[in-house]
């Protein structure tokens, strides 16, 4: 890891630290760098915004995407303060960025009250054994749906 | 299910049909329902809003919270057109709806060119076997920050 990895990791501990003590919400802090400028940064603002999914890597994508007019973060590095938890890693790998740095492990945030790992254990299992409860309804009726989009002539793929 | 279910459930997917056909992103639809009354909805708008975070789920998440002032959605039924994608699931699991009713599966959005199924392969390995980059520093650091969260007397838990 090079010096300016270790800058760029820094500021996003900063942000971290900053929205804390601003009330934002977590303590959780995200830079996206391109040709070594950061080109959108975030902290977690869940609980001041009403948005259970303004984490500071989804603030930080959103920003960045805004900056380059594009929904793919090609040549990026994303640096945030905490392993992302499964929504931020599903909107890393969305955003498709080269890389990612991260400073604190899942199990840091779980001691400090942010129970990532329940969702992390939820993810893999099939919907019907899930906490959550999940029930499917009208699958032909969706994919009509995506059959039409598989004879859309003027889509846009991502 | 009961009726109002399946009705719920149509009205997700007639918003994928329309955001497709609008050009607003991929065919994916969400309302979001507390005491019979549609709080939130959304569509796909990931390539015209050059958002990738901007899935159905989270749409209608971030307006049904905007609706209630708030950053659960308690007693809420979310309705989506298809399986949740990991981003959204973990959104979802943040949100804390009641229940969760969707039509098509994570194989139907595969066939029709969404790849949710790698994201889904992805996320239970150890960070560092994942095809996507991730380096660990600076623990410690982030760890401080997460101590003063633990001794920070106004904080708002989510």
């Amino acid at each position: 890891m090079h010096d300016r990895d270790l800058h760029y990791l820094r500021e996003a501990i900063a942000l971290a630290r900053a929205g804390m003590d601003r009330n934002d919400g977590g303590p959780f802090g995200c830079v996206i760098v391109k040709d070594d400028e950061i080109i959108g940064s975030g902290n977690n603002r869940v609980t001041s915004s009403n948005d259970p999914t303004a984490h500071a890597e989804v603030v930080a994508i959103r920003e960045a995407c805004r900056a380059l007019g594009s929904f793919q973060l090609d040549g990026c590095t994303l640096y945030t303060s905490c392993e992302p938890c499964p929504m931020c890693l599903g909107a890393i790998y969305w955003a498709r960025p080269d890389r990612v740095v991260y400073a604190g492990a899942r199990q840091d945030a779980a001691a400090a009250g942010f129970d990532d790992q329940l969702i992390y254990n939820e993810l893999p299992l099939p919907p019907a054994e899930r906490r959550l409860p999940m029930e499917q309804a009208l699958r032909q009726e969706a994919c009509a749906v995506f059959e039409a989009w598989g004879r859309k002539a003027d889509k846009t793929a991502y």
